[in-house]
């Protein structure tokens, strides 16, 4: 249920405002260099602080709890915990009877009725993404090669078009300073400066590539690579669509359009040899459900995050009566800008099972 | 490997040219009344026939070995088998040195050496659907709610532009006859036929509805509906992608258009109530991973047809040397066409395990 | 629910009476040369035949519909099914009213209701270790070393005891011919006599053994070798215990005793030699769920046979009065005669899932 | 790995000198009262203190991190750590060369090379057995009915010669008081004594019964009550034997003396009715993989004690030569006389999966 893998198995527990989150890793084999500090780098990724997250942080500091020895990986299960500080817990109990359009106050009372624990959104908080951060860090240590996934697209606007808008304002006489690798927070400026004056929110789109994955993972049918991306990336809260490879303008190619030719990158020609690359990446880098040695490509879609401060007509269960629900404090206005990194633990998550599985 | 499912367990079985195929379904609860006619209906949607499929067929009728007692399910596991008979092998060997562009003819020789059963596919074969429309339809009768998928858009035309064309062309003077409800293959007669007479193929999108679902199916995070679903959608050859709700839309949506408000759809006004609807369904009927009572809606993009007639470039492993393959054969022009029937199989399986898990 | 296994992977399905029983095997590797022909060995074993097995026989012929390509298997799952013959169904309706002692009717009846086929036991028929020795043929070839088991007491009487009667009246004046290996069923031939004549039944305890077994397979605690070797073991019908190494007697034994301690029989000394044995071998093979390199040693208890020609007191439900039941037929008077290849299988099938998780 | 159960899922972590060790319960309904306080009485039933364990203690003081809210718990995840405190690691590096005769130093080395922990046994520690009571603390409330375990033997002496024994020397001039209901190191004093005058140690017996438990539980084959519970129980270290009912004896028996009859216990005489009951157990509560309703029987053998202060031989893999061993420290003399709420826990474990995947 709130476990993921058969070889490699990640569960997470805890909610929003309890004691603490965490995360049990089973299967990590031995003999992997690990200590706290490796966290910090993906963990600092999925903080808030920059334009459009919420001004509300929490320190994020791993403790390991077990697993580790010495400072490497032992093969017993590796448990990781981080404590919940910063918690403002206010009045959840109005969103018992006005559940917030979006979040899964509603759902969440049908499954565990009463009993569920609503502050902070409990259990269903996106805070349960930092376990698998965390998970995440662990497994990109266990296969070695690279997953690294970025912004496409935010409120619409592609990154080209809000790096083009950038590097304008950017110039001598724009006004603000040009980085090399500006973040996704100056890039978009515009979009989030104009979802925040509204207190409104935007969604984005975010393209993974895995790059050096070797052929052979993944299996026929159920255990096809992407349905465990899949299943996988459906478990970040907020995600409306996946798609791999060419994805939905597949569905509009021809068949001689969106077909991957073998080619002779490989000079010696061996056809075991995992360099031997289709030319180019319609299929993502899986036929079959299997990997093909071309990288993994997909894209995930966010939705706009659903608590927004602008007002909207919603049910008041207590009352019986349409009402109007300003839902207050200060909110992410674009949650996709801190899931790149999510969106690469999940998909190292499914990896290290399938190369433990092999 | 080749299971799907917790409670309600579905394995399939077999090779394209082998003896047979099959599934073994485990969890299916005692008392369901079904016969071998009861498969007619769903098996003869994914037959070939109407124009843009193959002309190849198969009788596909299911033998039922074991878990029916008297015309009902018995509890215990429900085997089904279909003997292949229309296989013409063919000299497969071909493509071992050249594997086919799209197929898991690479891949699959990667992960199973020459051991690999190449003749038709092997058991990477789409024939591996059948046994899943098979347990679709025990899946359909358990859960007893509608599951129901079309076509809406096939080689980039959506159903309405096609179905305008189509009632113009069927006009008295337009030489054909207009039907109430004509097939995919009649509505996209245009673009199918432009494919066949090109040897190329086209990819489509079926749109998925599960009507009267109740509230409070799925887990958070790792088993959500949507990875569930999505995670036995992937598993359908040919799939590049997957939405729920305005999914990819929606990262271009505010938060304020995107989210659903709640409203009085149910004069009781009772929380519990699973008919307190909300009023758009922007979520695809699922928040924070668990049904909300609205009808699940998502849609799966599938590529065009691998096989086509039409000359491709490729590599030959055998000579080392780029060369022109011509898949010979008869081939689905539009393999999206048979497809609806396996989603709502794949659908229904998930949700017959979910109910099982309550 | 009918499988077992996690990497290697065995489903079984069909019912005593029902067209055919079989079994699904996922996770197979390929390249295994396999044919029909090479489970006939195992087969006869289990077959009834000799005294005190019933005179029923089946023909056992496996039908392998999927998985093998050219005497090999493939890697993709393995199916074989055995149909039933020589079935006569007679009234079973008797035993819905009057439950067999000892049998699963009744409890089959509380599970399934009226829906369960009772039919020579349905599914819960002992007929389904057939499928299960099918799937050991083939675990036996995926781990390479040995599993073999045979019965060390019949009835109460040891193997050494019943093997010195037998050599007794073997003698060149006792009328019968000795032979080198005589079978079990000579060997209790007084101890079967003796059963047979009441209309009685009787038990046995199967002694395995598995030798060259490599150190380091299992897990701490739950995937234990001996948690799951019992589990399979349990899943065989009629079994009321199993001990590893010193069993039960290590109960009252002192540590100093028990406890294997580390000798040099590896003339090489190196730690991670796999010849490196403790001198004996209480422990049965496995410290702290984990196999040490010495042999594998545990006992199976099997009860008699609950099926008796003698009358038995028991409740007749459909009357309400407690009634005297004679089960009609021919029956097995000593079931455990056939049991030790189900649990060499049973330990197969544990053994080569824990090597294929390595 | 470290995880039992398929809808009640208990994964352990944790090693014996680390920072923590831990249980995360997945799957408990919401709704049951639970506070850390509840864990208090089984806890202390397995702590040492009493004559024949070790005299080192910890608190064993529970921290529930997630899952309960306002006392009761939420239906998520629920996790409970234990802060190891009293951890007196020494020189464990010697068990590294010399590993102790009985214990897992030597199978873990090879499992997990010197990346394996082995301050006080490290994960393969009994101490990994207190999660557990703390699971089973909650499996317990989960079901509702009881399961209770007792010691029948010690050392060789059954229960009822010992607490005759007990009641002679505790007759006025014997000396000691008699207690109504003394605890297991009483009643087996003499044989304690004699164990710890020798630096050695003694195993024990422990039988369990489970009453009141509902018909219908388990199923066919591999997931019999017998596979699940003795699956289960041999996860705990030190286990050699489990049988049910009859047991072992049982193979010694005629069907007609081993049978349970029917009988008319139930004045209904409803075949449904739960109370049906057998008139005598000896299949311990179950046929054919399925609880009749009868109580759940069955005996564990605990082997003694491995660590031992009395010289051992054993071997030097350092110097590699036969050595002499005095494990230091104090030891529990009968680690058997700590067991019995451990086999309790396991099988309300067992039982709580069991009811939930009804």
């Amino acid at each position: 249920m709130n476990t993921f893998g058969r070889k490699f198995r990640v569960s997470i527990f805890g909610e929003s405002h309890g004691e603490a989150i965490g995360v049990v890793l089973d299967g990590v084999q031995p003999g992997i260099p690990l200590s706290e500090e490796d966290f910090a780098g993906d963990i600092s990724r999925r903080k808030s602080g920059p334009k459009g997250t919420t001004p509300r942080t929490e320190d994020d500091a791993p403790e390991i709890l077990s697993g580790v020895y010495n400072g490497f990986t032992t093969g017993a299960p590796l448990s990781i915990i981080f404590r919940n500080r910063n918690t403002r817990s206010g009045d959840y109990k109005l969103f018992g009877d006005m559940p917030r359009p979006g979040h899964a106050d509603y759902t969440a009372s049908i499954k565990w009725l009463d009993f569920n624990d609503p502050r902070g959104g409990g259990h269903f908080s996106g805070r349960l993404t930092l376990p698998i951060v965390a998970a995440g860090v662990v497994a990109k240590k266990m296969i070695g090669y690279k997953v690294s996934a970025e912004l496409v697209e935010v409120g619409g606007v592609s990154r080209e078009d809000a790096l083009a808008s950038y590097r304008e304002e950017a110039l001598p006489d724009g006004g603000i300073e040009e980085k090399d690798t500006p973040g996704a927070s100056e890039i978009w400026k515009d979009v989030l400066d104009e979802a925040i004056r509204e207190k409104d929110s935007v969604g984005g789109i975010v393209e993974c590539r895995v790059t050096n994955v070797p052929a052979g993972l993944g299996e026929p049918f159920f255990d096809s690579v992407e349905s465990l991306i899949s299943h996988a990336i459906f478990a970040i809260p907020g995600v409306r669509g996946i798609e791999f490879g060419d994805g939905f303008r597949a569905a509009a190619m021809k068949g001689s359009e969106h077909n991957d030719p073998f080619d002779t990158a490989d000079s010696s020609g061996l056809k075991l040899h995992i360099n031997v690359h289709p030319s180019k990446n319609g299929a993502g880098g899986v036929n079959g459900g299997i990997t093909n040695g071309n990288p993994i490509v997909f894209r995930t879609a966010f939705k706009p995050t659903s608590s927004i401060g602008k007002a909207q007509e919603t049910f008041n269960f207590a009352t019986g009566e349409i009402c109007t629900l300003q839902i207050p404090g200060r909110h992410d206005a674009c949650i996709a800008l801190r899931t790149p990194v999510i969106v690469e633990a999940m998909t190292a998550i499914v990896l290290a099972d399938l190369t433990r599985m092999l």
